[in-house]
């Protein structure tokens, strides 16, 4: 069986080890599976796989017109990655992907494709690296109305929460510090803007509800301006802080935010550093709870690899998903928040629970109200920080 | 596609449920599942299933001899499932079974059948309920060395054990409640002695080291006899007690056992009432950890749902377990023990680090040493109570 693979990152030399150091046990087991060409930008940068015979390549043309079956993306490139995925799909080959910025801007017309195309279309690597999550989850889709999901999603800013709420550091410092180790990039707004965990729980809720939900309907507020007087604040009441991906689908209106949020559920409380949590709510065993690495070099080709190895023997779920229900984003649901901000507007003042100053800011605990009636009371304020509270079950 | 039944407790119905209010989803997606006969021992009980046209029988026979391919599993009885197993497999039908001591012990026999009849044979419902493990972790052996699975396994275990550290109440209130509600049966014996435990641990620990492990191989202490003062005294030192199924592959060793352990980790402590909790440790991902409903009549109802459609679509992995490594369990890793015992042999005295005298009873925390060794020094003490110490990582 042959495949080829687009980008040798992290995640790309990831596949290739794993490919080599088992080809033993593959073979064994009847995975023959050869690269063909790795796709890549730089053909002068050194490369050191372990099998060096591997033919590399910065000519897209030659993955598309060769004889492999099945192409591993693991690319991290938005459009110029979408538009050579459809060329291949409309060239009969299966996708695996780990890219979830192109999963989830093109969820729709991809699996539509591979539909028309008779290709499988996987992206398992696409959420929370190692944990199986998305092809249990297609499993169950069939005979279980999964109601609601949630998840810590972003491993880099799940480090930085973490080690700012541990260490009492602050946001600076502590960004600087992934930026040093490599857990955060140069340029961190993915990440601690919510963007990445947005587009995840996007894939997910889509998967689950099958429908679309636009990227731009997902209400997304990222870390980048917590403080650590908001950890003091939330840990007086006794709440850890996490950057929550959440949908919920309710009455036929789907509740979709990523957003920090107050917690005492030791679950997501105790998720530490780049670590991913996620918990899954279905009609037919009320919650299960996933943990584990959220990305990594094997972690992340892990997952790639039980899509690989599906898609080689058959056993891929051919993609089902074709956004029949069309659920309204609406966030009506009712939930106290928190607020930091400098300034309190008339209409947020009729909104305020309790609210304590400190360094010259309000902090706020809001009334039971909707995300939608709460971003109206503050959208003329600056500098505001805006937690969700966990309800107490 | 037509299926049949045997057993109609409370799985049985979940089953008959899910088939039937989710018939037109199903439908949807290709999946037109009729269940052709039932098989019941008492012909004359009454029944309430949803669709008032199902066929019970009390004959196996017309099960044996009728055109289904499929039949699921949900007894409970031993031997003789095990027969009528042997029997469906040989004409030539798949198997989905809920049914732990089968599947425990005639690991080997069924799944070298199911190969030779080229069959499938599936048994996700045997561990840990709605949880997905068992095919998920079928998905990773070829590609992942997979070292070391723990968990709580037992849900009736684990309901008296947090229900005693959280009220303080005794064992037998506790088993008394909880065989009231009917979270333990008449008989505790197979949960509270470990043996449900004892069998998920040895079905999860062969498929990943495809290994064979004898049932009796396996060290297996139950929860029987924990006394509140084991509580107060782990208590004292930071820990909570829950039975754990463990097992590890170290320098081609097997240790594995089920006992009552000492620990402060979140994932296990925190793990309260019948939910079910399991870490697993592999190269590729180093740790991830599930949690969820470890029985039920929807949940479980939920995993045998998964096996049967994965089966229908021929999208199921077929056997591969062969037990070709032969490791010899041995439990010859170095830990330390607590002892709660009325007499202290005098090899045990060697062996202990610290110790309390609380009403008579020596409470004990012993040097670290192998299990075998401990087991050793304590063969000829009475009504001893043991632990394994989580180590601190």
């Amino acid at each position: 069986m042959k495949i080829a693979i687009m980008g040798f990152g992290t995640v790309g030399t990831g596949v290739e080890e794993i490919l080599y150091k088992k080809r033993k046990d593959l073979l064994k087991n009847n995975f023959d599976i050869e690269i063909e060409r790795i796709l890549i930008k730089n053909k002068n940068k050194d490369r050191n796989p372990h099998d060096k015979t591997l033919i590399f390549t910065d000519n897209f043309d030659e993955i598309l017109n060769s004889s492999v079956d099945t192409v591993i993306d693991v690319t991290s490139n938005l459009e110029e990655t979408y538009e050579r995925i459809v060329k291949l799909i409309k060239a009969k080959k299966n996708i695996v992907t780990a890219n979830k910025a192109v999963v989830s801007k093109y969820f729709e017309v991809l699996n539509e494709l591979a539909r028309e195309n008779e290709v499988y279309f996987s992206y398992e690597a696409s959420v929370a690296g190692a944990i199986p999550i998305i092809h249990p989850l297609m499993e169950e889709v069939f005979f279980n109305d999964i109601s609601e999901i949630s998840g810590i999603l972003n491993g880099t800013s799940n480090y930085i929460l973490s080690k700012m709420e541990r260490e009492g550091s602050s946001y600076k410092d502590v960004l600087k510090e992934a930026q040093d180790l490599g857990y955060a990039e140069a340029d961190p707004t993915a990440d601690v803007g919510g963007f990445d965990a947005m587009r995840k729980i996007r894939i997910l809720s889509s998967l689950i509800y099958n429908a679309k939900i636009k990227e731009d309907e997902i209400f997304t507020f990222g870390i980048n301006n917590v403080k650590k007087s908001d950890f003091d604040f939330a840990k007086d009441l006794g709440y850890s802080i996490r950057l929550l991906g959440k949908s919920s689908l309710c009455d036929g209106k789907i509740n979709i935010s990523v957003m920090p949020t107050f917690l005492k559920d030791d679950f997501f409380a105790k998720t530490f550093e780049g670590t991913n949590a996620i918990k899954v709510l279905g009609e037919n065993f009320k919650k299960y709870e996933l943990k584990g690495p959220g990305a990594g070099k094997l972690e992340t080709a892990d997952a790639i690899m039980r899509d690989l190895l599906r898609i080689l023997a058959k056993r891929e779920i051919k993609t089902f998903y074709n956004a029949e229900n069309s659920y309204p984003v609406e966030n009506n649901l009712e939930k106290k928040y928190y607020l930091r901000c400098e300034k309190v507007s008339d209409e947020l003042k009729n909104l305020i629970s309790s609210e304590k100053i400190l360094d010259e800011n309000h902090h706020i605990i809001t009334k039971k109200l909707s995300l939608k009636k709460l971003l109206h009371a503050i959208e003329n304020l600056d500098d505001v920080f805006l937690a969700e509270i966990e309800e107490e079950i």
